[in-house]
């Protein structure tokens, strides 16, 4: 069989409909047995050997061809291949395509200008195909140079329930996939510890000393760390680090003795980390009021690690997640998103960005790596 | 026992030279039996409770008014207390001190300003003491958010054959060893392969495909990514990426048909990532001529993953070094550093930071985390 290309569709008549459409889910049916494919199904036909040529053209020659008209052809059409080779049907997203949506906003054509793409393509379930009515993924497709804005991602997420996923083609043109959601259910702890009577401390560099605190705080508030030792023979207080400081001087329970112990810790977190201080608070406490408790994640280079529910520190279990703050404005390097997320993976916890400015509200985009 | 401040030291006379110097390596000798240490020692002893005071300062006070005198204090006692609770002896690095190094530079006083230290401690073996005269590590003390410049690592690290230890504090006072050292010597592979006559390739946007490659490029050079798959019924051709296709160009290996393949190569690689595609190039050319593959370490985060010694791609070892290219004159944040060396540590591989411009000489920097 031979197609001809229209326009930035191929069109291939015969028995077209039943032989690729039908029974496998490439191209949309026109009238009688014609059927319209994307340039990339049509590669993938000529590359299965199942078609013949596009106006004359065999895969080597269709696939240069359409690469140099279309820069993001060749990692489309790495992805598809892969899609398909691990049993998936998928139809390029595409205004009046099977698996497009009604808004003219959600699905632009994947090949206007690159920035205003949402996804390229709409993958349905293993075993479904473009006519039973069902989304799996919709997959948006980029080169690891691509940066990618936090705020795409995130509208990306929430613009159907259907998944989102980003396919990353690297330099020597192998995939990544990432699975991005918005995780704010995730953030439901049962912490319920709730510290009682207040507790002195000193201000210390960037962190806050604090004599005679109650044993509950550390063992059943997971606040600070102590300081001590199999050598100590006096009791060294409790280390505090400036968030954890900050948080506990809002209703009282740090008490420096200062004019106003909050904002003299606030102040002291903005001059050795600058506005960021703001930001990591805002999702601190925050995660504190959800019941959930936030440790530092500086071992996994992260903000913070969290427990979504601490009895004791002596029957502490994983912790769930790793939040990185960023804010809303971020953008992305793939390389670095495939960091935090490999490494998240690698000691079992889910990949948390917390999306926020100083006093906004937060956004909490959650990517996981995903094995279709 | 009661101690006095002398300038930055505190001295003890009684039996302080046999009782804590002698048998366990605190301080350093002066006339009779007087000892002279330094305030992160005199803190210890004051935590011990084997010093009653300072000047009349109990633990507490004398820590807090160390820490406002010094910003670094806390994080060096931490440090302190730390390494001699794994039961190691130490000195702090002044000179004079015990194990300290004849040049000036080399041990600056730990109380100088914080640009000007080297170290402030040096760790005796397991087992001995400031009067055995080896050493084992070589100990700087930082914030998290204390940043680092890669020269003043691998300054450290050449510095002397004890190894150089980097000792991060984070926000709450936990503890991180990363042990520095170059690493030029690892890079010596045992991969022999050599492309025999030329190939044809099409520059693609950020790739370039290679038809009708001879199958040892890639599966004993380990060079590209064949397009192919369970579906492919045609050859898909050998895809190469841009550092990899400008090291085949370089000998002529790789044909383009352009006036100056090489050229157009490296030019189309400056144009979709600036200036730092010279300096990757430098790297991966650096490393075959060695007899190592370096292959993408996109999955890692990094710029390549290395094989030490490639037979055939049907039987790959497990790559050994994750590299990262940078500039001489990049700075660490501390959590960076921690999120490279968590991963590579995760995956059973070491980090080595390739420290180049693009026509100087490539310095291989090692960072480990270390548990003493």
């Amino acid at each position: 069989m031979d197609g001809q290309l229209h326009g930035d569709a191929v069109r291939v008549g015969g028995d077209a409909r039943q032989r690729y459409h039908d029974s496998r889910g490439y191209g949309r049916p026109l009238d009688g047995n014609e059927i319209e494919l994307s340039r990339v199904e049509a590669a993938h036909l000529l590359f299965r050997g199942d078609l013949d040529s596009v106006d004359g053209l065999g895969f080597r020659e269709f696939f240069v061809e359409s690469t140099r008209e279309r820069e993001r052809f060749g990692l489309r059409f790495l992805v598809y291949a892969d899609l398909r080779g691990r049993g998936f049907y998928l139809s390029p997203a595409r205004e009046g395509w099977p698996g497009s949506m009604d808004s003219t906003d959600s699905a632009k054509p994947v090949d206007s200008t690159d920035t205003a793409v949402t996804h390229d393509f709409v993958v349905y379930p293993r075993g479904k195909g473009p006519r039973d009515g069902a989304i799996e993924y919709r997959v948006r497709v980029i080169g690891e140079r691509r940066a990618v804005g936090a705020d795409e991602l995130v509208a990306a997420a929430s613009a159907d329930e259907s998944g989102f996923v980003l396919a990353v083609v690297d330099e020597e043109s192998e995939l990544t996939y990432f699975d991005a959601s918005l995780a704010a259910a995730s953030f439901d702890g049962g912490t319920d510890f709730e510290p009682s009577g207040s507790v002195e401390g000193t201000l210390l560099s960037d962190r806050v000393l604090c004599w005679d605190a109650p044993d509950d705080l550390y063992e059943r508030g997971f606040y600070g760390q102590p300081l001590d030792g199999r050598d100590a023979k006096v009791d060294g207080g409790l280390q505090l680090s400036l968030v954890e400081a900050a948080a506990l001087a809002a209703d009282g329970t740090l008490v420096l003795g200062t004019d106003d112990d909050y904002e003299t810790i606030v102040e002291r977190g903005r001059e050795v980390e600058g506005e960021r201080f703001d930001r990591r608070l805002r999702v601190y406490a925050t995660l504190r009021s959800r019941g959930v408790v936030p440790k530092t994640g500086y071992k996994f280079g992260a903000d913070f690690r969290t427990y979504d529910a601490v009895k004791s520190v002596d029957d502490l279990g994983h912790s769930e997640h790793l939040i990185r703050v960023l804010r809303p404005d971020h953008v992305f390097a793939p390389r670095d998103l495939s960091l935090d997320v490999r490494l998240a993976g690698g000691v079992r916890k889910r990949m948390v960005f917390a999306l926020t400015d100083a006093d906004g509200t937060i956004e909490w985009l959650s990517v996981a790596r995903l094995k279709p």
